[in-house]
């Protein structure tokens, strides 16, 4: 079938309507009528051409909210016309050792949806490659606020099962943006102590809606050093290159600092930071497809939902615009059918 | 009681004979009469003042095999004249959060012998401040070869639990020495596969003798970066500042590394190396009471001994002169009594 698409045809361009062909449904693919596209930094970052990879014309977006639109042949368990979301990963091999684990985010050929080329979620239709990565959305969460669950969500959720949180850990989530005011959602249900940090107080009291019940202005002299061994998990969302050992000082004994915004400088840890007290770093990425289910229905369970800013087709540029800015509250999605 | 020890006088200063009254026996507390001490490269370090914070007369020494010599009235489960010893850690609170939990090792009020200035176990008698951190030897392990368990083994050990490796894991142990020789031994044990790797070729049939089934010579162009993604779980045991980005790099994802050894520079990681695959940096330090128990149990079970050069008392310096450069194979006690 033909796909009506918006593609950018140049670094920082704006997206014009774009058509390609599909080609021939494969037996485990999905295709998905797309209604809605959440917005990432990192579909700001493709069409920019920032990461020096980029071709164009470039099809950005993998946060789609859609319908089955046709299934192939091996497909289960999804009907046309269901409500469905495809997120940052669209296929996987289901046979690698991770895919066998049910870490199908570490499968090593995994589909990520976003860096296909022409192949995006911003467009009419958008094809998984494969069905067990095209969730199921709860009815209660509203197609416009799906989207964004779907890569900003599941990235910082996906963490807290991974690293094992615990509801009687303290915990602090750095940066309260498109993934920070998630995070704090989910860990507040979680059932953890939640301290939001951010730069100035200008977000304290949109925190504690969130459910953040403690704040640390980290621009303020000394406030990071003050709260020094507060936390069993800190969840950092930024992408600025922080004062490390200060943040790993923020660590109790054995606390994980999970990184998932991406600084441009590495991450110097002094080792008498990490050591003494047994600390760790890790990297946290996108959840598997179980991973990403079990945060549908754990938002949904738990009434989480992502701020969104909501725009028709028609403002496209200027909902990028928005998140190419850093001033969405916390989420830009867009109406594609 | 009058206590002989082993004091440098002054930095970098041969031990002289040197001695103190050590008061009363509270309670809880143990006096061992050392028969065997270890000598960890910490002890050199504090003798040589390498961290600025050492005090004179200092008597260093924090692997002490000995035998039960006064128990205090509290003292259960120890009898006069057994067999034990007394690591790096000589107490701790046991009513923190950390000791209720087990981890003793993680105690802010835990009593560091090699921190107690002129109390250390370079001498003729020890005292343990708490009971439960004074260790009964496995018949089967003989006196000169438990003293480097107590630290050295209990450090590469603890990681192990803390991180929960599995049999299934393919890891590798960076350095053969002290500490690498006896984590290879661990890791053989504990049914991995285990790679050893160091600057040259040298060390690879002691590597192999120790369970070592695999080989890198990091020094050689390239064998890093040809290794990449091989390993579940890597040990790091050298204090030399690493080409960190290429040893993050051996990591299968989610894969552990490990950092036991103390480099005088920071560790510093690239984003893109710690985050696409969720990998993990994390700090190792000397076991907890408990793991240091089960540590002795499984390398009684399982044969693993240090492999030790030992020292008539009259040869200390020349013991302390082998770790000091490193020539030791692979670890030095001294015959204290």
């Amino acid at each position: 079938m033909r796909v009506q698409a918006y593609a950018a045809q140049e670094a920082g361009g704006p997206l014009r309507p774009y058509e390609y062909d599909n080609g021939p449904l494969g037996a485990n693919e999905v295709d998905v009528r797309v209604t809605h596209g959440g917005i990432c930094h990192t579909d700001v970052s493709l069409i920019d051409d920032e990461f020096g990879v980029s071709r164009y014309p470039l099809v950005a977006g993998h946060e789609a909210i859609g319908v089955v639109h046709a299934v192939g042949d091996a497909v289960e368990g999804l009907s046309i016309g269901q409500r469905v979301g495809v997120g940052a990963i669209a296929g996987s091999c289901f046979h690698c050792e991770w895919c066998v684990s049910g870490l199908t985010n570490l499968c090593p050929s995994r589909d990520d949806t976003v860096l296909r080329g022409d192949r995006g979620a911003f467009a009419g239709h958008v094809r998984a490659s494969d069905w067990r990565h095209v969730h199921p959305i709860p009815d209660a969460i509203p197609s416009e606020q799906a989207g964004p669950l779907l890569c900003a969500g599941t990235t910082v959720f996906s963490p807290l099962l991974v690293n094992g949180v615990r509801p009687t850990d303290r915990v602090a989530v750095v940066g309260i943006g498109g993934l920070g005011h998630l995070a704090i959602q989910f860990l507040a249900a979680w059932g953890c102590a939640v301290t939001a940090i951010s730069t100035t107080p200008a977000k304290k009291a949109d925190a504690e809606g969130f459910g953040a019940t403690g704040f640390i202005a980290s621009g303020e002299e000394g406030a990071l050093r003050a709260a020094a061994g507060s936390f069993d998990f800190v969840l950092c969302t930024v992408s600025a290159n922080l004062p490390w050992d200060d943040y790993v000082g923020l660590l109790r004994p054995q606390g994980t600092l999970c990184v998932v915004g991406v600084p441009e400088q590495p991450i110097a840890l002094s080792p008498m930071s990490l050591l003494p007290a047994a600390k760790r770093v890790v990297g946290g990425i996108v959840g598997s497809a179980a991973h990403t289910r079990q945060m549908l229905d754990f938002a949904a369970r738990h009434d989480i939902r992502p701020v969104v800013e909501t725009y028709p087709v028609a403002e496209f540029e200027k909902a990028l615009g928005r998140v190419r800015e850093g001033s969405a509250r916390y989420r830009a999605v867009v109406e594609l059918g």
